[in-house]
């Protein structure tokens, strides 16, 4: 099942995204929706206003998450060809809602920066309230799956030890452009592309902390919440590590695929 | 003027605080009243439901801010004391709005964490949006002062390069009891107490970063929106770098005081 919230003439709406028509649900955004325990229901039997799937205006699925939760360092292939050893915890750090955009919303280039960069991430969105839960619990509390593209200003991103503030400018982050219930398919192929050029490609099967370890750790620190937002991390690829360094500019189209998952498209454009 | 959100048997409620009472502002809590353009005239002239002041309840002064942004090492004399260079740039951060507790609530300290410290901070609120704002600009747009301890788990805080898992443990961060408007006192002293014994002593005076470079700094990275709070550091004087190192345990008072602001006091009490 694919879960959308789209752009309306009166605001946005919650919707069961199908092959030609999307379909309302009655609540303003995903985070609506998977805040009620019998979500899942719901959504599927929810025959509200139709939409063509063409005529879709993608908003960020969960317009308000509580929390944005973003991962460092996941990738193992990543991690030992840059000759690091695997970390025995995550790295965690965190990204505002205001950085996030819709699936096909043009990306941001902050005029204050010179060096914005790609992330491909799988993106795994909270179903239910998770507090010290198990990695089964944490496994079954998985509303679904989305693709995000943790676009990231390197310059301010190393300004300090700390990475948030190269992590969260305005308008910067594709998330969508749904969330796809569990399949049981753990494994996903990801790619990143610039300008139709493949940058970064890997297989979500390589992550050393895979989405519900991620929850189960992230619990024990603070409960989860329906509609938190986990990306996962990225692997190699990534333009800064490039000699020259490659980076964004005015114009370029970024394409974030998670096979099975969805694609976001996104042109990059300037700050006036 | 002094503003607070309190709990009563049906909900928050913003108030304004006066010598004997508070009075109700016809606002669920201090964000929603912050979003309204004219809330300063709003709060001063407001008469609604009295309740005695020993009485008060004190929640989050914001009770689900849009962000809550942390600073670190921006206390001059304690980076030159520890013999590093006056920063540049700020040092950001991020703590989730579950991590935050009122004034006299009891912090929790995690099972899983064995070194929970105390780092005592001037709080800063904001009072209408900030995009690009200029130091003029954003001091112009600080709703008020608060007092925040941003208690913090080294443990969690060193388990990698990112500091986010330590210092957003569920309800660890006593903020409040209230935010008090601007009264063109630049310079605050600031202190922090474990049992009654005073372990942190500054002047805010001696930020590196003060509150409107902060906010317009931020300003240019992403929108501040109106109920965000901003910790700007804390001085020396921590227990981590104590020798030897020295934490908050169960029963521990942990008194947390900016002069002209207001007093936080709470007991620390160990996760079942």
């Amino acid at each position: 099942m694919r879960l959308a919230t789209i752009r309306t003439a009166t605001g946005t709406r919650a919707v069961r995204v199908e092959e030609t028509d999307a379909v309302e649900l009655g609540h303003a955004d995903l985070g609506e929706l998977f805040r009620r325990p019998d979500w899942r229901a719901e959504a599927a039997e929810a025959q509200g206003r139709r939409h063509p799937v063409g005529e879709l205006d993608y908003a960020v699925p969960v317009t308000s998450p509580d929390k944005v939760i973003c991962v460092g360092l996941n990738y193992r292939n990543h991690i030992l060809e840059m000759g690091r050893e695997l970390p025995t915890h995550p790295t965690l750090f965190a990204k505002y809602t205001g950085a996030l955009i819709g699936a096909y919303d043009d990306i941001t280039l902050p005029a204050v920066s010179s060096a914005v960069d790609w992330e491909a991430e799988l993106g795994v969105v909270v179903g239910r309230p998770l507090r010290h839960a198990s990695p089964e619990e944490a496994a079954a509390g998985i509303a679904g799956y989305t693709v995000v593209n943790d676009v990231t200003a390197r310059d301010y991103q190393y300004r300090g030890a700390q990475w948030l503030q190269g992590k969260t400018f305005e308008a910067t982050t594709p998330v969508g452009p749904w969330v796809v219930t569990p399949d049981g398919a753990p494994e996903h192929a990801l790619s990143c592309a610039v300008d139709g050029e493949v940058v970064q490609r890997a297989s979500t099967g390589d992550l050393v902390f895979g989405p519900a370890d991620l929850l189960a750790y992230v619990s024990e620190i603070i409960t989860l919440l329906p509609g938190d937002i986990i990306a996962t991390g990225t692997p190699g690829g990534v333009g800064h590590a490039r000699t020259p360094a490659r980076y964004l500019t005015d114009g370029a189209v970024l394409t974030t695929t998670v096979a099975g998952v969805g694609e976001c498209r996104n042109v990059c454009r300037s700050a006036k």
